[in-house]
C-alpha cells in the first residue's frame, strides 16, 4: 500500500509542481502533510482541525488547526526511534475542519457531535487538533454511542473537573465530570498527569478522586520520574479501550508557550512522547490535541511540538488498528 | 455561471464542514479564497503562488505565498466602489504553486518560466503571487512566447533596471533591463511608479530614461497628485498588450511593512488602488503581486494589503478578457 | 471644582506614592488616567470597560480595557487645539469593567444593558471602551428607554447592517439594523464614515440607502476633503441628541493596526479627530471606541490612538453637558 | 476572617461588576490579584511594586510591576502540593508602587528606603515585585533599621558583589556587598544560587568566599540534585532572621526570557518553588521577586513565573507569621 | 577625492571579504555606511552614536544608536531626487560612540559635551544619532562656545520647553529653555514643528510664545501644506547659522513607531525630508537624530526612517560646508 | 601578553570613548568583544562571520553572524567554572566575514574555501559562526589541505548524511557524505549527538551507520546521562585532530528557538557545555556555531547561547593550543 503523504501528484496534461521535491515552504498544507480528501472512502483514520475557541481567558485557540497545518511541514514519515510507519501501516487523510460556531457554544457543540459521529459509525478512527479542551466533549460523546466506560490519558495542567463555569456546564472546563456522569468515561480508568501551581480551593480535586480517577502531579511526575510514571500511566488504562486528550499546557510553557492558561513547572515534550509511545499497540480509540493558541506563539514553536505530539497519536491509532 | 468561492462543497454521505457557513477562520485557504484545482480545464483565469526567495539582503519571501493565502480569508467578492464581481465575470481557481529551486537560480527560471507557459499555450491569464521580485523575469519569458512589446505598469521603489548584480544577470535586480533587450517589454511603454530615497550612483537611472521609460518618482505623485499620476499612467501604456507588476515596496512601509527592501516616504494603498482601477477594461495580459516578506510582518498587513491588491489585479485580467 | 486625575492622593500616616510626581510608569492604570470609583455619586461621566469578545473572525478584544487603560498613561488634561479640558468641566471617574459572559452571547447582551441602564437612570453619560462592536447594541438599547430616534455617527470600515450572521441576529455585525428596527436610531440621522474595499454582494448596502441611512465611504471621503466630510456628517446628524460609535477599523491599518478585519485605505487619525471635534458643543448623550484587539498589536498603538479618540469622545460629552 | 481576593465587592445602590464571577481578563489588576489599599490599617503582609529601572545593560523593568500586576489574573488562591492559603492566614493587600526617581539613582534609594520603613515601624511584612536588583539595596535598609546580621537567600546568575560600577556604589551590582558592610546582612548566612557561564576575572568571587558567603553554582546544582541544593540552603541559613530575594534570571531564559542579563544554563522554576517551598515556616522577615523585563518578553511568560514565585514568597511570609 | 564607503578594503597578504561586491547584510555596520575612524584628521563632518537613555517613560533609547547603523545597510550614497553626494562633497567617518553614564544623568551631560567640545574645536561638524532627546543639550552646550544665539529647526511632538521634571533641570523635557536662558539659542530663531494633541496644563506653551518661539502645529501644518510650513520654517530661521534636531516622534506613529512617546496625528517623512532639504545649502552648524526606541520596533521601521533623515542631515551639513 | 577586549583604545588628541568604562550597550561589537582585525600578523585563532542561508526550509541564517556580534555583549573573559581565561592564552581577533554569494551556492563554496585556506596556510585556528551548515562543507575542505582524516563532534538534531538534496550535492544535508567520501573526515572518529522525532525514511541512517559513525540520539543521550553521553564521545573521538560542529537545533527549541529546523527534544545548554568542556586540551583543529536564525528569535536568545557557545569553542580552541 502506498498512501504516503505527497507522493500522488495528478498529472493530466497541466502538471502541477511536484510536490516530492518542491522545498517544504512550497505548495498548501494539510495536517502531518496528509492527502487532503472530501469523502471518508477507504479511510482508517481522520485528521480533523476543530477551531473551537471558548477558552475564557486567553483565547486564540480558533488559529490551531491552521497552525499545526502550517507546522506539519516539519513532520516526517518516520518515528526515528522505532521505526514506526503510520501512513504505510493505515490509510490517513486531513478531512478539513469541523463546523464551528463562535457565537453559541451549545449549538457549536451539536455540530461537532454530529460531525464526528460520521467517523464513529463508519469505523474510522479520528485525530483532532483544537481547538480549545471543550472539543473533547462531544467528540467523546460521539465515540460515546459505540464506546461506554472508556479509559482517559488526559496530559494536562489543570483537572477540567468543574461542574459548572460562568454558569455553563458544557466547556472546556467540565467536560470530565460531565462525560464521568455521562458513563463515556470509566473515572477508575481516568489518569490525569502534569497538574500543579496553584488551585482555587483546597477541595478542588476531591471529587476526582472519589470517582477513582488517578492523579499525578507535575511534582509527582518529576519525583519518581518518567519511567515510573509511565508505568502508573499504564496500569491505571488497563486493557480496555481509552481515549488519548493531550492539552500542550501539559507541557511546560518553556516548551509549549502557545496557550491560554500558562503554568510554569510542566512536563517535557519527551516525557510526555515516551509516555503515549509507550501505548502504542494498545487499545487506543481515538486521540485529540488541543489548547494550541497561535496569538501567543507567533514563531509557532507550541504548533511544532503540538504536530509532533499529533505524529506520536496517529502511530498509537495506526498500531491500535493493526493488533 | 456560479463559480463562487465557497458555495460548492460536496457532500456525498459524509458532510465536509459547509464552507458558506463557516467562520472566515476556519478551512484551508487559497488565493483570493478561488477553488483549489490540479487542472486548467475551461479555466480563464489562474491564481498562482511562486515562492521565490533570491532577495540579495532582507530574504523571506518564500513564505509571502502562503501568508496571502492566509490573508484571503479577508477578501470578499465585489469591489466596493464598481461593484465588479470578477468571480462571476470569469473562471478563477487557484492552481497552486510554481516549482522552485532554492539552491539554484537559474534553474528555477527554467522551471517557472516553463509552468506558466502552460498558461500563455491555453490562453489563460495568470496571476502570480511572489516571491521575490525576479520572478517577473520568467513569468514575462513565458509570455513573451505570444506577446512581443508588451506596455508595463511597474509599482515599486526601485528601478530593477542593473545589468547586473554579484555578478547574476537574471535576477530581481535586472528583469527590466533583461526584458527590454530580449524585446518582450517595449521600453516606451513601460512606466514606473514610486521611485524614491537614495541612489548608488547619479547615472543610475540614466539608461532607463534613455529607452524612453516614463519614470514618476514618489515625489512627482504626491506634487502632481493621483489624477494627474494615473492619467500619465495611461498616456505611457497606450493601447496595446501590457502586463501589471506591483511591488509592495512601491507603498508606504508603514502600509506594507513586510518587504525587504524598506523605503519611507512611499505610495499609499488607495493611490496605487486608484490608478489600477482606472485600467480595468484595458487590454491586462497577466500580474504579479510580490516582494511580500513575511519574517517582517508577523501582523500580517502586507499580505492583506497585498491580497486587496491582487483583488484588483483579479479585477483588471476579467474586465480585460470581457472587452 | 477639583477633581483632576492623580491630585488626590490619600495620605492618613501611611503615604501611597504621590501620582503627581511619580513617573508615568508607575502605579495603577485608568481610563484616561481619571480616579477610579465604585459607586456614581455626583459622577456627570462614566468611563466603562466592556471586555466582550464576540468578533466572528480574528479574536482578542477582550483585551481591549486593559490595553486602552495602559495606553492612557500616554494622555494628558487638555487639548492642545481648543485648549478644552473636559475634567474641570464635568466629575468624571473610571468605574470598572461591565460585565461580560463569554461562554453566552445573548446572556451578556442582557449583563451589558442592565449595567448601563444604571447610568441612564441616573442621568450620567457613558463613555465605553470596548470590546467588540457588538456592545453598542446593548447600550444603546440602554439609552433607548430614555431616547427614541437617536442620531447616530458611525466611524467605520464595515456597515454592520447584517440581518443575521451565523444564525444569530444579534451582534457586532447586525447592530445598527436592530437599533433601527427597535426605533432607538432613527435611520436618517444615521451617518456612516470609511466604508470601503470589498463587499459579500453589490446588493449589501441597499438596506441602509433605503432607510436613508448616509454613508461615506473612504473613497469619497479622500475625494471630497474632511472639511466637506465633516460638514456632511453635521447635516445629516441634525439637531437632535445622537450617539457617537467610534470602531478603529475606520481609520487606516498602518495607524491603527490592532484590530480584527483590517482593511487598507481607511481614515486617518487627525482626519476622525476633526470629524469629531466639530461635533463639540453639540447634544451627543454616549460614546464608545470599540474593536482594539490588543493580540495584533503588541506595540499599543492603536490603543494609544483608541485612548487619544476617547479623549475626543470625552470632550465631546463634557462640552454636550456644558451646553 | 475572610479576606480573600475578588470577594468584596462594594454595592450601594449601583453594582459593581461582580469580580467572583467576571472572567479573568476582565476588571482592574493587582499583585496577586489581592484587593487594593491606600492605608495599612489591620495589614500583615503588604504587596508593592518597585518600577525602579537602573539595570546598566538592557533596562525595561520599569515596566515589571505592571506586568506581573497583569499576570497575576493567572495564580489562584491555594498551593497545588502543601494545599497552604495564604489568603486565609494573614491580611494581604497591594499597596501600590514605591516612588522612584528615573532622573536620579540615590534620590531614588532615599525615597524607597523611607517607603519600605513605613512597614518595618508597623511590623508589617513586605513583599517587593521589581524593578532592577537594585531595589533590595533601600529594601533592607529599611528592614536593616529592625534587624541586624539578617541572613539571605538569593537566586541569582549574578553575584552582585562588585564594589563599585561605573563609578556608582549603591546599584543592582554592589548590592550585597554594600549590605554586608553595613552589617544588615551576615555573609555567613548568605547563601546564593544559580552563577554560572562567565566571569570578568578570575577573582571575581574572592571577595564573597572570603566573607564566609555560600555559593552554589548553577553547575553544582545541577550535580547534587534539587534535595540536597535545598538541604544546603537551610544549613547555610541556619534558624535566624532572614530575606529571600528573587533574581528570574537565576531561572533560565527559557522559561524566563524578559530579563536583562540572559544566562543560559540556569535553574528550574520547579527546582526554585522546591527551594522556597520548604524554606515554609521557617523565619522570613521579607521577600522580593526582581528583574521582570516586559519589553524581552511581550508574551509575559516571565511575568507569569514571577506572579507563581511571588505567591511562593507569599506562602514563606504568611507561614512565617503563623510560627 | 574618493571618500565613499566600503571602496577601501585594505589587502596586506591577508584580503578581507570585499565589501564592494559582499551582499548588504554581510559585515559591521557603521552610521550611513561610512568608514570608522578612531581619530579625527582630515575630517569634515563625524557621525557619532550617542546611546543616552533617560527618557522618564517608555525607555529604550540606549539602543537607537545600534540599530540606525544596522539600518544603515538601507541607505545608499547620492540623494535621488536632488544627485547630491555628500560622502564626495565631504570627509565622512563614523567615529564611534559619545561616552554616557546610565547611573547618573549630570556627570552623562559633563562627558557628553566635553566628547563634542573636540569636534567644535577642529570646526568638525558633528551629526549625532541618539539617544533621548536630552542629548541636545550638551551637544549644543559644546557647540555654544563656539556659536551664540543659533538658531534652531525642531521637529518634535512635544515642546521640551518645561522648566523642570521629577525636580531635575537638564533634560529631554527642559532642554529648548535651558539652552535660550544659556543665550545658546535665539528664541525669535526657534521653531518647532509637530506639536500636538493634549497637554499637561492649557498655559503650557505661553513661555514659548513670550519668548518669540515660532510653533507650527501638526494640525497647522496639515492645514497651511507643506510648501508653505517650509517657507515659515526658512523665515523664522532667517539667514544665520542654526542647528537641526529631529525628534522621530514628530513623525506619525504610522511611520515612526519605535519612539517612546507616541502621538498619534503627525508629520510624514515625506513632509520632514522636503523641510529638511529645503535648507540645504543654508548654514547648518550641526545636527542631530533622536529618540529612535528600538524595544518598540523590532522590525527596526524606524531606524530606516531614521537613517534616510541622518542622510538628509548629513546633506545639509555637507552642502553647508560647501557654501 | 594582553590583549584582552576592550582594553586598548587608541588616544591620539581625540580620545574615543574609553570601551572598558563605557556600559555594555554602547559602541560596535565584533564577535565575543575581541577586537577586530583587518589583517592576521601574530592570530592565533580568527574568529569570523560566515553569512550563508541556502537552508531550503525557513531561511534568515544570513543575520546570525550580526545577531551573535550584538548578543556578544553577553559575554565575558572567563570561563565561570574553569577559570580558564582564553583571551590571555591566545591572540583573538575577529576578522570580519567571510564572502557569500547568495544567488550562487558553488560559488560561494569556493569563496568561502578560498577565504578560509588563508587561515590554514598560516596555522592559524578559525573559529565561524554561520549561516547555514553547509558552511562546514567549505571550510572543512580548507582544513582538508592540511589534515586528512578528522574526527568531528557534530551536535545536530539531523545527520545531514544525504546523497543530495533537490539535486544539489553540496549544501547544508549533504557535507558529512561529502567530507566523508573526500577523506577529510574519517568515519570511525565522527560522533554525531541530538538526533530526533521523525525521519523521512526507515533506512535513513543506513549510510552512516555502515561507515561506522556513531550515533547518539537525544533519546540514548538522555537514557545514559550526560556524563556516560561525554565518555562515549571522547571514546568516538579518540587521540587525533577533530572539528567541532554545533548546529543550535541540536539544543531543544525551548532554549534555541531561532533555528530554522526546530526539533522538540532536544539537549540542553547545559549538556553541550559540558560535553564541549570535557574535550579542553585535546587536538581541536577548527569549530563553527551555526544555523542561527534571527528573523525566528527576535530576542535574539538563540545568539545569546550561541556566543556562550562560541565562547566554549574558543577556550577549546585555546587549550589545543596550549598543550
Amino acid at each position: 500500500m502506498n498512501n504516503r503523504p505527497e507522493m500522488n501528484a495528478a498529472a493530466q496534461g497541466f502538471s502541477p509542481a511536484d510536490l516530492s521535491v518542491q522545498p517544504r515552504h512550497a505548495g498548501f498544507t494539510t495536517l502531518l502533510r496528509a492527502e487532503h480528501r472530501n469523502d471518508l472512502d477507504g479511510l482508517d483514520i481522520a485528521l480533523v482541525g476543530v477551531p473551537s475557541d471558548f477558552t475564557v481567558y486567553i483565547n486564540g485557540t480558533r488559529f490551531g488547526p491552521a497552525q499545526v497545518r502550517e507546522a506539519s511541514r516539519m513532520t516526517r514519515l518516520v518515528d526515528f526511534e522505532t521505526k514506526l510507519e503510520p501512513f504505510d501501516m493505515c490509510t490517513v487523510a486531513d478531512v478539513g475542519d469541523a463546523p464551528v460556531d463562535p457565537l453559541d457554544l451549545l449549538h457549536q457543540n451539536e455540530l461537532i457531535e454530529d460531525f464526528f459521529s460520521a467517523f464513529s459509525e463508519r469505523g474510522i478512527a479520528a485525530l483532532a487538533v483544537g481547538g480549545d479542551h471543550g472539543i473533547t466533549l462531544p467528540i467523546l460523546r460521539a465515540l460515546g454511542s459505540a464506546h461506554r466506560g472508556l479509559g482517559l490519558l488526559q496530559i494536562d495542567a489543570h483537572p477540567d473537573t468543574f461542574d459548572e463555569f460562568l454558569g455553563s456546564s458544557d466547556n472546556h472546563t467540565t467536560f470530565v465530570r460531565r462525560l464521568v456522569e455521562e458513563e463515556v468515561l470509566d473515572p477508575e480508568r481516568i489518569v490525569t498527569v502534569g497538574l500543579r501551581n496553584t488551585l482555587w480551593a483546597p477541595d478542588q480535586l476531591d471529587w476526582a478522586r472519589e470517582q477513582g480517577m488517578t492523579i499525578i502531579s507535575a511534582d509527582e511526575f518529576f519525583e519518581i520520574g518518567v519511567g515510573a510514571a509511565s508505568a502508573a500511566v499504564q496500569a491505571a488504562l488497563g486493557d480496555g479501550p481509552f481515549y488519548i486528550t493531550l492539552d500542550v499546557d501539559g507541557l511546560d510553557p518553556s516548551e509549549a508557550p502557545g496557550t491560554g492558561i500558562r503554568e510554569p513547572g510542566g512536563l517535557r515534550y519527551r516525557d510526555v512522547y515516551r509516555v503515549v509511545r509507550d501505548l502504542w499497540g494498545r487499545q487506543v480509540v481515538g486521540a485529540d490535541v488541543v489548547e494550541v493558541c497561535p496569538p501567543l506563539d507567533p514563531s509557532a514553536q507550541t504548533a511544532i511540538v503540538a504536530a509532533n505530539l499529533a505524529f506520536q497519536a496517529l502511530c498509537a491509532l495506526a498500531s491500535a488498528r493493526h493488533r
